[in-house]
């Protein structure tokens, strides 16, 4: 199984997301500068896997201050302040970051290997964790996962997480039980992680897969064809409110409408305790020419304005379920005890 | 003000709308099957432009047939038959041609110059009142248009009619007329006819604009952002369901769930009155490449399946109201006694 990111002896390695699926290439990150612009520039995506990646960003920036002689509190703030900076909605970023900066709190600054190597144990057990969740995450989800069409958003599969994924752990769950289904993929402009990494992923598995344009998703509702929706999610706040990729919101309101149950899976790290709503999520906006064009090619006029929000918010009312680790939560949900 | 197609003395003049904008090219068409290719490939699309090109392709198979000594009525239907195998889903195309073989019933084929001077004239006809009707639209429209921000899917402009467009020829109208509009556009995946052609003409015309993708709109919604939506019709069933470019289904229910209101905009060709409702307009199906990518570059798995569907239906009771030259109608819709 592809590994969106793991620890090699003294950097990090990840595939670049940007280039898949015509092409697998893995990074050697060295230098935290470049793990920055991987995350800004989505090379890796995905709520948790950007909290496991952070984490060895960390061991990272806090390994080169030691071999350079510059290990102090200054330094080491400006190296959680630069991985903090990357990206502003997930929330899982966030939480790997504070499990970090505990270990630096307990172990102290004194011995700088003894630091690196204690910090190298938390990533690491945050990635296995990770990975332990996605498998809960699939079992439990697995369970209440209807047979028949299945609608999937973006990318929450293995390169987004530790593990199998969540929303495609699901799936992958469900289908490796033995219901029968078949997955229709929102190809989810602009960055097209559905067409790429999810349509791709799905393949890999043997699951039986039709990609559309998100614009197609409400014909397939109304021609009966959606059993269920599943979808990940980058941050939860603790009414249940849910911000994921662009085009999550559009695609429980289509759901809704038809009468179809929209289920969120996602690790209980994705629950910011303190955020009571939706309201209160930072939304990134992205660069305006990705929505001109992909990648090289510009199709729209190169001076036309842009909205290029990267998420958006599904209010809790249209989620029907939240699978996390812990178990199916249902509307009106209470995240007050779960969670960070 | 660019024309999408004219007639030139001996032969057709189309801008090819697939180059459209980073390319203006005039294509010279002098055969049929030249035609043929460009509105199955779509260098010519929209429903009130594929009429008028199609009664001027009357025209040049007559004239071709003329020409070379073969006019005779099998020759003549075989003309017919391959401009009706085009496109399935626009009803002004057959409409269109049902004028055209009108004239023929009348002239006869004895004279073989004076029936093309005929058709010539009825193909021009054609041409010239849908000039007349998307001014009509327009005027109607803009009436009922409210200010503030307007969503509009695909491209219902002037390169897909004979004028100023249906859609927005009601913006356009609406913004002469001195109304404060910001159109936001629906990129209109696969083949991206609201990125390349509607937020062009918008520029063009100094009209306020904002690209947006299509998975975008519910977000603009829910922040209050849309006071309207408006679109175009491919074709309308008497009880007013309508048929238009893939995701219009999905914006209409959006529209609904968000109490904005939600225009149609068509000439009274576009109502077919031999369809009692949407169940029984053919949808087509286009090649899966469009989906997979654009144009030249593919960047989903080559091999995944897809479901590319170009059109889908929006039920009457998700249209607020229908625009066409002959009035506002309102839902329960009864087209019995207007249209072809």
């Amino acid at each position: 199984m592809l590994e969106a990111s793991r620890w090699e002896h003294d950097h990090i390695d990840l595939i670049d997301q940007t280039l898949l699926p015509q092409q697998v290439k893995v990074l050697h990150i060295y230098k935290l500068e470049e793990l920055e612009e991987a995350i800004k520039t989505m090379r890796i995506r995905g709520a948790p896997a950007i909290g496991i990646v952070a984490g060895y960003g960390v061991v990272l920036g806090i390994q080169n201050l030691f071999i350079s002689g510059r290990l102090n509190r200054e330094a080491i703030d400006e190296v959680f302040r630069r991985l903090s900076d990357t990206r502003p909605t997930a929330v899982n970023l966030f939480w790997a970051l504070n499990r970090m900066k505990k270990v630096i709190d307990t172990v102290g600054i004194q011995d700088g290997q003894r630091l690196v190597d204690a910090l190298l144990q938390e990533a690491q057990s945050i990635h296995g964790e990770d990975k332990d969740l996605c498998e809960r995450i699939g079992k439990l989800g697995a369970e209440i996962l209807p047979e028949g069409g299945i609608l999937t958003h973006c990318h929450s599969g293995a390169l987004a997480t530790g593990g199998i994924g969540t929303a495609l752990g699901v799936i992958r769950t469900a289908h490796q039980t033995g219901k029968s289904l078949h997955v229709y993929v929102d190809e989810t402009r602009p960055l097209l992680q559905g067409a790429r990494l999810t349509a791709w992923e799905l393949m890999q598995l043997g699951i039986p897969v039709t990609l559309i344009c998100d614009n197609m998703a409400a014909s397939l509702m109304t021609q009966g064809k959606i059993n269920a929706v599943v979808v990940g999610a980058d941050r939860i706040a603790r009414n249940g409110d849910t911000a994921n990729k662009i085009g999550t919101y559009s695609v429980a309101v289509l759901a809704n409408h038809h009468h179809i149950p929209f289920f969120v899976a996602a690790p209980s790290s994705t629950i910011d305790q303190n955020i009571s709503d939706g309201s209160h999520i930072p939304i990134e906006e992205r660069n305006p020419s990705e929505v001109r064009g992909f990648k090289e090619i510009t199709w729209a006029p190169n001076e036309v304005p842009v909205w290029n929000p990267a998420f958006d918010v599904t209010p809790a009312s249209l989620i029907s379920a939240i699978i996390t680790e812990s178990g199916v939560h249902r509307f009106p949900y209470n995240f007050q005890n779960l969670g960070v």
